[in-house]
């Protein structure tokens, strides 16, 4: 598959026109933070967790995104409720296995979603993703330590086992739909000591999944989006608080000319 | 009633003095938020959602402030008792129907707790307002999107019909206890891109209906004081991040001169 | 004890070496700004809430942080059997009584916890330490209000009480582990305006006694650290959205030379 910068932009075009609305059962550490991220992308928030108004909100919604980073019971099933309406309402999923690895609750939690649910995108780090394809690898918690050999093969390999697309984050992002590998060299490590950086990618491409049915493609507008974002906000400043406030200010004002002079990926040939 | 910015300075004045404690039952993406906005003005904040402890914190309360953004059934039982409490201790009751429209959970938890707890305020969104008084008007989400035709009206018939002062946000404010009507033009778009602004405007409320039984002007305080302060910090920037840090600059350093230098309200002759 | 700041100094060269896991089950709040200060900080964050899963993640965590700002009867459920497997593991706890003495049902969580769980130590304000000790303080919500005559004898005597090292913090910190006294002056008024300095500072000392067995010293080098980071920020403002930002920035660029420039602290001889 062919992608240039154009196509990335085309997307930013799309979601600024149709303000998508993202539904997130995410995190308590991060509803904030994906909350405002959305808003200065150009799509709409809205997180809902009970059951009772579920298929209300799904039936209003342009994607859904499952973050499991501080899941319980009642969430798995809200969760399972959830994708049963975006599947039957044919919305997109999007899948963040947070911690996957960390403990059998999640482990168990992943593979339920997972096998039940049609995701359109699973994102997560590397030692979440292997732990998903059943490569035990070691985590630090909700933040990646193990590292597999051949994170390409992972991606694909994975992507092609649940028919999703898959996009490993990291130093550099890999992502797979089974059949195309794209890489993506935008970044900064600043946005491993940002907590949701992960987490708000995720949602972020909740919102391009809503606009664009060629998920590797609103994977990798995503993917770039955030990784140049973080880059700016990182050359104004590395610091906690400014870097912050320096990635939601690069966020609001991202556009075509930014993502032209900017953009890092490529496809990898396999 | 005649209304000067001399009486909305007064509220000011006594909310430093009596620094009011405001309990919130809020949605989990903006209690941290919540608190900072309360703080910054110069009121407490505490949140509390455990039935068991309920009646213990509306005793030390001075105002309640509910919230339905991510309401759950269990969260419904804990606001009804709270305002059981409240009304018994008579303390006022600010209520925030975020999202009422966008779920029948959300309409049938907003009819139960206008119906059975006396509020002294309800601020929305005109989509959550309209669907309140039994308009159907179509929402995003939990943002508005739908339209009424007369926006004085709706807010007069709402607070006649509950008995409560309304507050419909929007571009410009309309404050009604059911014979008079304000309106208010400060404000800017860019609040509408922070998530929690309204959330926050109600909390605001709740710190000035603590310190004022005129809860009219009260809600007029809250709303051209969040409406300043959205301006002030739109003319600093309107990019995500730096509007925020602003926006609660401008909330702690706001004081009398600025609101003389920029209150932009009138009583509506209806 | 004879502490010099080269005994501090060590604690954040062991903190950026072992990059130590703290597992947090705290309020709704704070999670977001409590991740961020780990970070910011050289730790890393976890937040975890299931019961199903807290052998797990104690299992992987360095050490445990209990916070009852927005308790429920199931997170003290979850409290107390993340407890047992951290005695069991022999990780160490934080315990932070949020809002002690604000209600009946905090006051029955901080005694069930006090006592059934092992603690290395207990952070909160004047009333908070005074209300577990069971001298009752009248309490502003989750800020302190009332004052003890002797904060010195209160620290000491609940220390040996419960066997823990305690923090009593306050314009002057004072920490002990029932034999030794510290008194630290470092910090800023403008800390008692943002939400969450407390409970930040209960994360960070989590941090510091995961690499550090002399429970006194973790405690007295989390609280230096958190005091000088509030001093800096309020030296570049003290507005609610800029001290924030400054504040994270403090937390993330703290290191040997700032600690020797600033530290306040002494051992004081009773």
């Amino acid at each position: 598959m062919n992608l240039s910068v154009n196509d990335l932009s085309s997307n930013l075009e799309l979601l600024k026109k149709h303000n998508p609305l993202v539904h997130n059962i995410t995190n308590v550490v991060v509803t904030n933070v994906t909350a405002n991220a959305l808003l200065a992308i150009g799509a709409s928030p809205i997180m809902a967790y009970a059951k009772e108004e579920m298929e209300d909100i799904i039936s209003i919604s342009d994607a859904l995104v499952l973050n499991i980073g501080t899941l319980t019971k009642d969430i798995i099933d809200v969760m399972l409720l959830a994708g049963k309406y975006a599947d039957k309402k044919k919305i997109p999923v999007i899948f963040d296995p947070v911690g996957a690895g960390a403990s059998g609750l999640r482990n168990d939690a992943s593979k339920e979603i997972v096998s039940n649910i049609k995701l359109a995108i699973i994102r997560g780090n590397e030692s979440e993703i292997a732990n998903l394809y059943g490569v035990k690898l070691e985590t630090k918690g909700v933040d990646s330590k193990g590292h597999v050999e051949d994170k390409i093969g992972l991606a694909k390999e994975l992507a092609l086992k649940v028919s999703s697309t898959v996009c490993i984050s990291g130093k550099e992002d890999i992502i797979s739909d089974g059949s195309n590998v794209f890489s993506v060299k935008n970044g900064d490590a600043a946005l491993t000591k940002m907590t949701g950086a992960g987490c708000i990618s995720s949602s972020v491409m909740g919102a391009f999944v809503a606009i664009d049915k060629n998920y590797a493609k609103a994977s990798l507008t995503g993917a770039v989006l955030i990784g140049i974002c973080g880059e700016l906000a990182a050359l104004k400043s590395k610091l906690s608080g400014s870097f912050q406030v320096e990635f939601f200010n690069n966020l609001s004002s991202f556009n075509s000319d930014i993502l032209h002079k900017y953009a890092k990926f490529e496809e990898v040939c396999r």
